[in-house]
C-alpha cells in the first residue's frame, strides 16, 4: 500500500510516493509559491498528480511548518505561510481526489524517526530537531501527541531561564533561545564582538567580519579540534540535555532522537547533552537513562513520516 | 461491576467499594505499619477481605506514593516506605486472590477527577496536585500517561530557575520549591526572619514564633484580606501558572485541575496562577487557554481513582 | 571663581560658565562634528573662546560618553566617537591655553547632583541615570570614584540575570538590558507582538504599527492611567530597586539619586523601586534604607559637574 | 609607635602587640565569654593590660563580626554575639584607659592585606573571604570602605541568582549561597545524597555518610587530583570569578585578594575564579584584567589591620 508525503518548505515543496517500509520510490518537487494559498495548493496538487501517474497510492500525507488542529485537516496559524484557520485537507482533497492528512513538519519528521528511523525499538519517543530554530515531536506509547488543539510538541517554548534571553515568540527565555542553530550563531558573533580571544579563529575564518560567522562554520572549526568552536557547541549541547531533562522528568521516553543542523556536530553536541542530562534528570539512579540517538532519516524524513500518517 | 480502591498514605490505608459511577459504597481504614512491607501488605488485604464480605468485586487498584513500573504491578522506589522493586501487586494477588493493579497516587487521584471529578468532559487533562509537595497526573486522548517505565508526571521535579533552591532530589531549582505548601511556608518564615513588615500581621497570629507559621494560617489570614498572605499566596501561584504555561507549551491540555491543601486557597491561588499562565504560555493569542479548574473529588480521589483502574 | 564646563554629546557640545554656586552664567553650543577628533577639539576650543571673551575663568572641565582615563587627561574608549588612547585635556590645553580636566559624562552629571543638586546634604551618593541606557556615578565620603583606571561606576553591566539578555558589551544579563529606555521598549514592543491585549492601548496609541511604540508614549499613558503602560514603568522600577539594592549591600549610600529620561516617570518609577529596594536589601531592619530621590539638576548637570571639577 | 589589635570571634579572643610594619610582637587570647557583653569587654580589657605590661602602646582596634558603626565606636549588630547598638568603643575606652577603635573584622583583615600583606603595591583593593562564609573588604585611593552607616562590603549578600537558594539574611540567591565553604559541601552532600557517581570517592572518603563530606575534605581529595572534589571546587571559583565581574563593573580595583579556608585549595579556586572573571567582566579587552592574588597574611591579618586602624 503506498501512500504519498508531501513536505511544504518556506522555499521548496518536496514530495514522494513512500511504501510501507518507508522507502521512497518516487520524488519530485516544486518551488514554494510565496505565500498565496491557492497557488500553493494548486503546486501540492500537480506534484501529486505527477507521482499518481505511475503508482497507486492510498492517500496522501503532507507536512507543514504551523499549528495544525488536532483534526488533521486545518492549518490554524503558520509564521511565514499566508494560512490562518486555513482547511489545506479539504481544499487538496478537492483538487487531487485523494484522502489528505495534515501535520505539523516536525511531527511528521519525529514520526518518521519513529516508525523507520533512529527509534524504531520504542514505544516512547522525544525527538528534537536543533536547527535554526527547534522542533520537537512526542510519541508516547506508540501515538504521536498532539494536545487537545493540536499544538503539543513545541519544545522550542518551555522555559528555560526566567527573565532570559526575548524570544520571537514575545516571550523570555524561552529553551530556543539557548539552544539551537540561532543561539550558536549569536553566542559566537558576541563574544567575537566583545574581543574575547577564544572566538579569534573562528573571526579570522570569517574573514574578520563577525557577521560572517554562521553555524557550519563553527561545526567545521569544531570538528578540527579549535577550543572556542568546541565550547560553542557544547555550551547548546548542555541547554539541549537541561532542557531534555525536565520534558524527561514529566514523559519519561525511551529514547531521545536529536535530529537538525547542528546535530552534525555529533557527540561534540550529544556529548555535553548526555552529561547534562544525567546531572539534570530527577531521580537518575533510581531510572534508565534515555539514550540521545542521532536522527537517521535525514531530510527524507519529513516526506516519509506524512506519507506514513496517511496510511 | 465493583472494584476496590486501596490509598496508602504514609499514617493511613483508606480502602473503598466503588462503583461504575465512582461513587464509594463502602469504605474501611487501617493504619499503616510503618515501613515493613509484609506488615502493609497484610492490612491492605485485611481491608480488602473486610470490603468483599458485603460486597462482590472483581479487582483492586492500589495507589501509592512512589514510582510505580509501567507494568503497573511494581513498586520501584518509595521515598516513605520501604519499597525497593517491590512486586506489590503479586504479593497482594496471593494474599487476595484478586487480580490487583498499582497506580503511583497522584496519578490514582488525577484519574478520578478525569473519569468523575473536574475533567469530566475533556480528553487531555493535567492534573496538579500542590500539597506539601506538589503531584502530578496527565492524561492525553484519555490515556493516563505513564513513561516508558512508569516515571512519568513527575511535574515537581521540571527545572523552574537554573542554579535556584536545593530540592530534595538532589537538583536546584526545581518547581517544587517555588510552588508547594514547603515553599508557601518557608517564604513566609524566611520574610518574617528578615524582619519584613507585611509577615507582622501573620507572625502576630504565630504568636511571635515564626516557627509556627503553617500553611492553613496563612490561606486563613488571606482569606480574611491580609495583604502580606494574599502577597505569599499569589506568588505561589505565578510560579504554578508558569509552571502550568511550560508544561502546556509541551502537552497543550485542554483543562488544568489543581488539588490539593493549598488549592484550599481557591482564587487567591488560582488568580494569579491564571493571570501567569496567560503571559507566559506562547502562541497564546492563536489558541484556546486552558480554564484551571479546582479539583472537586476532595480525599476521595485516591481511592475512586485506584479501584476505576482495576476494572 | 568661574570654570568652563562642556558636555560633548553626540550630536551637540554644549558648554557654559559655572559660577561657585553651580549657576550656569553664559552659554553656548557647536554641533558635534561626526568622529573627526581634531574637528571635535576645534569645535569645543571654538566654544570655549567665545565663552571666555566675557568671562576671567579658571579652567575647563569636559564631560564626555565613554571610558576616561583615571588622569582624567585620557580617554581610553568610546563606543560612539573616534578616540582610542587619545590625550583629549593635552589637545585642549593646546588649542585654550587652559588647564583642562576630562572626566566621563555621567560621573561629571552626578558630581552635579553631589554638589549642587538632590544629594547637596549626603556625603555618600549613588546616582543613577535611567534614560535610553543606564548611567551611573558614586560618591564616597565626597569623593567620586573612579576606580584603578577609570572604570568604576557603570552600573550598567553588573549581572541581573545569569544567562539574561544579551547586551550589546558581548555578555548576558547585564542590569541594563532590564532597567533602562531601551528595555522599556523592547518589553513593550514584544508583548504587542505576542498579542498581549495589556498592550492594546499602547498599540493604538502608536497607531497599530508596534515600532512605533517609544518611551515617552508609554510615559504619556501610564500617567493617564493605562494599566498596561503602568505595569510597564513598574516593572523597569522593581529592576532598579533590586540592582540598587545590590550595589546598596556593597557600597551602603545615604541617597540615591535617579536621573535620565525614564525617570520622568516619577513615582511610577520610584514607587515600585523604592519597595523592590526596601525588599531586596540585606540587613534591612538593622539599617538606614537610602532614600530614591528625583534628580534635581536635569539637562544642565552635565556641564555644571564638568566645570567644578575643573575648579 | 605600637598599637594593639584584637580580633574578638566567635569563641576565641586573640590580642597582639603590633609594630608600624604590621609585625606581631607579642600575642595573647582569651576564651569568648559567650554572648554577654560586659564579660567579653572584661576579658579584652584583660588581655590588653597584659600585653601593655611589657610595651608601650598608643592604641586599640578592635575587629569584631558584625555591622560597626560609621563612627567605628558603636557596633549596631552582631549576628552571634550579644551586641544591638552597643557603645563597645567607649566602653572599653572605660576599662583600658585608651583610645579605642572597632572595625568589622572582614575590613581589619581586609586592611592588613592592603597594609602589609598582597596588595601593598595597590591603590584600590578588593578583598574577598571564602570561609565558611563569605566576607569582603574594599579599599578605594587608599581608603576603607565603610559607607553612609558602615554597611559597605558586605558582598555576601549581593545578589547572584534571582529567585535563587534562600539565605539565612532573609532573602534570595544571595552569593554566599554560591561560593563560600557551606555552599562547597551542601552541593557535594545533595549530589551525593542524588547518587550521583561523582561524588563517590568523596562519600567513600565520608564513610559512606554523606553529613560527614566537610570543606576540608574535599580540598584534600581535589588537590590529590579527584575529578568529582576538583568540579565542585572549580564551581565554586567560577561564582566567585562572576561575583568579582560584578563588583569590578562597579569599583574597578587593582588586585582582588582571595583568603579564607577555601582559599586553600590554591588555583584549584582561582584559576576557575580567573576565566569566569575575564568571561563576565564588561569592556575587558578596554581594560586591564584585576589579578586574583591569595592572601599573605593568614590568622594574622584581624589582629594586624585592628592595630593598624588604631594608630
Amino acid at each position: 500500500m503506498l501512500a504519498i508525503g508531501v513536505d511544504i518548505g518556506g522555499t521548496k515543496i518536496a514530495a514522494g510516493v513512500v511504501d510501507e517500509d518507508g522507502e521512497i520510490i518516487a520524488t519530485t518537487t516544486r518551488t514554494t509559491p510565496a505565500t498565496d494559498a491557492a497557488l500553493i495548493e494548486a503546486a501540492v496538487a500537480d506534484a501529486v498528480a505527477e507521482l499518481r501517474a505511475g503508482h497507486e497510492v492510498v492517500g496522501v500525507g503532507v507536512g507543514a511548518a504551523g499549528f495544525v488542529g488536532a483534526d488533521r485537516r486545518t492549518v490554524n496559524f503558520a509564521a511565514n505561510l499566508a494560512w490562518r484557520q486555513h482547511p489545506l485537507a479539504e481544499e487538496l482533497e478537492k483538487l487531487t481526489g485523494l484522502p489528505v492528512v495534515v501535520e505539523n513538519d516536525a511531527n511528521a519528521a519525529g514520526w518518521a524517526e519513529y516508525r523507520f528511523g533512529a527509534a524504531t525499538t520504542a514505544r516512547h519517543m522525544l525527538m528534537v530537531t536543533v536547527g535554526t530554530g527547534l522542533g520537537g515531536a512526542i510519541v508516547l506509547d506508540g501515538q504521536l501527541v498532539r494536545g487537545s488543539a493540536g499544538f503539543a510538541g513545541e519544545i522550542a517554548h518551555i522555559t528555560a531561564v526566567p527573565d532570559g534571553q526575548w524570544c520571537g515568540c514575545g516571550r523570555r527565555g524561552c529553551l530556543e533561545q539557548y539552544t539551537a542553530g540561532t543561539a550558536l550563531v549569536r553566542t559566537a558573533r558576541r563574544r567575537a564582538s566583545a574581543g574575547d580571544a577564544r572566538m579569534s579563529p573562528l573571526l579570522q575564518v570569517a574573514g574578520g567580519d563577525r557577521k560572517q560567522i554562521d553555524g557550519p562554520m563553527i561545526t567545521r572549526l569544531a570538528q578540527q579540534g579549535d577550543p572556542g568552536a568546541i565550547e560553542l557547541i557544547a555550551e547548546i549541547g548542555r541547554w539541549l540535555g537541561m532542557g531534555m531533562a525536565s520534558i524527561s522528568t514529566l514523559l519519561d521516553p525511551e529514547v531521545i532522537v536529536v535530529g537538525g543542523g547542528v546535530a552534525a556536530a555529533g557527540d561534540l553536541l550529544l556529548g555535553p547533552a548526555r552529561e547534562a542530562y544525567a546531572a539534570h534528570l530527577t531521580a537518575r539512579n533510581h531510572r534508565p537513562l534515555a539514550p540521545f540517538l542521532p536522527a537517521s532519516m535525514g531530510n527524507r524524513a519529513g516526506i516519509v513520516g506524512a506519507a506514513d500518517l496517511a496510511r
